[in-house]
């Protein structure tokens, strides 16, 4: 059976994430890397705990619990913040591979998983929003890397918010707001 | 003379975003490489020409021509929209190279120009923005790169907008303006 376009472009866009954040991240110098938005927000390296955490509970693992238990069973409820216990003092040099490791997994299971159209209307229980489909988890996995690579670069770029000067209102990042 | 600290800072991110470029969109399904946020918004392929373009004729040149003339000739205005002239038709595949070695050269002249801390504060004069500071323009450079990394990462979460259903209130990216 062929891949589902669905699960091909998603597959193509995820898989790219750990090498990316590799790419960008490790021997930046460290001010890059411990900058955040104030206390309480992340920096770029709680950003990689953070989604290596949700490789381990959230996303895939919401997958197959909607397969198994459709709604009769609501998913545990994922604690946005739960990798600061979890992970506490990782380096990035050791959360990296890591999550490679763990999104290349879990990306080999969805594909043996081979979704049909049908599949992707499947609903499961989420403890907050209720009512979900397969399709919007998929979607959703897919720009929840997005939204954490957008923060990436929002926070570097939140070291030099002063030092642009006039040219701050040119830099459309420095005015987004702080959020996940 | 030791290099000072803010520019290897910037060389140290700078130099990363052509690879991390070519990572995260080469060979991307279509669908990613063509998503815009509406009529005269930018592509992620957009995005690429128009740092090739900033390459080519702003951050770079411009500090050398601070340089050369400080406030006394200011910079030729920049065109934004330039890229979609210069560079029409051209795809992925021959603006990074281009991206890339552009990129190399311009870094390997800031770092040639060793810069001292008092350089830093030399002035020159910006068409639209006044008087500008090199340090200005250094933090603008880079601040400009994230941006538009941001907004790549911003213009591919936005195809899923409404197929992420209930997660929408989650994802933070997709309730970003549409700016640069």
């Amino acid at each position: 059976m062929k891949e589902l376009v669905e699960v091909r472009e998603a597959v193509e866009l995820l898989s790219r994430t750990p090498a990316l954040l590799d790419l960008w991240l490790v021997a930046l110098p460290e001010p890059w890397l411990t900058a955040d938005e104030g206390p309480g927000t992340y920096t770029p390296v709680d950003v990689v705990a953070h989604l290596l955490h949700n490789e381990e509970t959230d996303w895939l693992p919401r997958l197959e619990h909607v397969l198994e238990h459709g709604e009769a069973v609501p998913f545990a409820p994922f604690e946005r913040d739960g990798f600061r216990d979890r992970f506490k003092d990782w380096p990035l040099e050791r959360l990296l591979p890591r999550f490679s490791s763990a999104r290349r997994e879990n990306l080999d299971k969805l594909v043996e998983l081979r979704l049909s159209p049908v599949d992707l209307n499947r609903t499961g229980m989420h403890p907050a929003l209720g009512r979900v489909t397969l399709r919007q988890l998929l979607a959703g996995w897919q720009v929840h890397d997005l939204t954490h690579l957008a923060q990436i670069a929002r926070v570097m770029a939140k070291r030099h918010s002063e030092t642009v000067g006039p040219w701050r209102d040119y830099l459309g990042v420095l005015h987004d707001r702080v959020r996940a």
